[in-house]
């Protein structure tokens, strides 16, 4: 097996995050010598009536407004892909992923009135939610 | 609720992707108005031998093997925060995010010789694994 560096957070050779106001590129050989710390918030949801448009809709806008919380440093909401394996679970109906810089900020995020407006006007469209929460290995 | 304009994936507004070799800002509007293309590939993996720190070091290695391979944009190699929540997943040991631009990049990824040697490598390590493949909403 090819043998590389710990990275536990790789942006590829080619990419890295910068910063808009003040871009800065770091070299792939610093980011292999410190990996960024993580905290990656996953969620799954699955919904009480996945066959209503409306609620899909609902639920994708509530998704929406979460993103706009400035503790969030990277997020994706997504559907399940077409892929077909036996190891996928794709019997949700969306995901939220949110990437924080660590696990302060994402405490931020839990308790941030956006959040919590979300979770009042949304809750009642899921029947099941699964969370998983990961930070660097 | 706060009305945003719709966002599948969100690089904050001080953030975002950029090319190490031609760094490129996208102005926050710009990335609102389309959200690029991501395949977001998340896999927890449930050792057969959870206690074992061997088996543990060789998944690590084994992950950490994979992040080399190019298609990949984005890796992170992850295991479960000190969060605690009834909706949270903490039973796995390592979790595995990758993010490629699109589905043609994730089944290069899939047949990828880096990832065949560690399907055969280190896949006696565990006793399951469950597969997220999300695309924008």
């Amino acid at each position: 097996m090819k043998k590389v560096s710990r990275r536990s957070f790789l942006e590829k050779s080619s990419m890295v995050l910068a910063s808009a106001a003040a871009i800065t590129a770091i070299p792939a050989s610093a980011q292999a010598a410190q990996a960024p710390s993580m905290f990656v918030h996953h969620v799954y949801f699955w919904l009480k009536n996945p066959s209503s448009k409306p609620d899909h809709a609902k639920l994708l806008k509530g998704l929406q407004s979460l993103t706009s919380i400035e503790a969030i440093k990277t997020s994706h909401i997504g559907v399940p892909a077409d892929t077909n394996r036996p190891v996928i679970e794709k019997s949700y109906q969306f995901s939220l992923l949110l990437i924080f810089n660590n696990r302060q900020d994402q405490d931020t995020y839990q308790t941030h009135p956006t959040h919590l407006k979300f979770v009042e006007d949304c809750s009642n469209l899921w029947t099941k939610v699964i969370v998983y929460d990961s930070v660097n290995a």
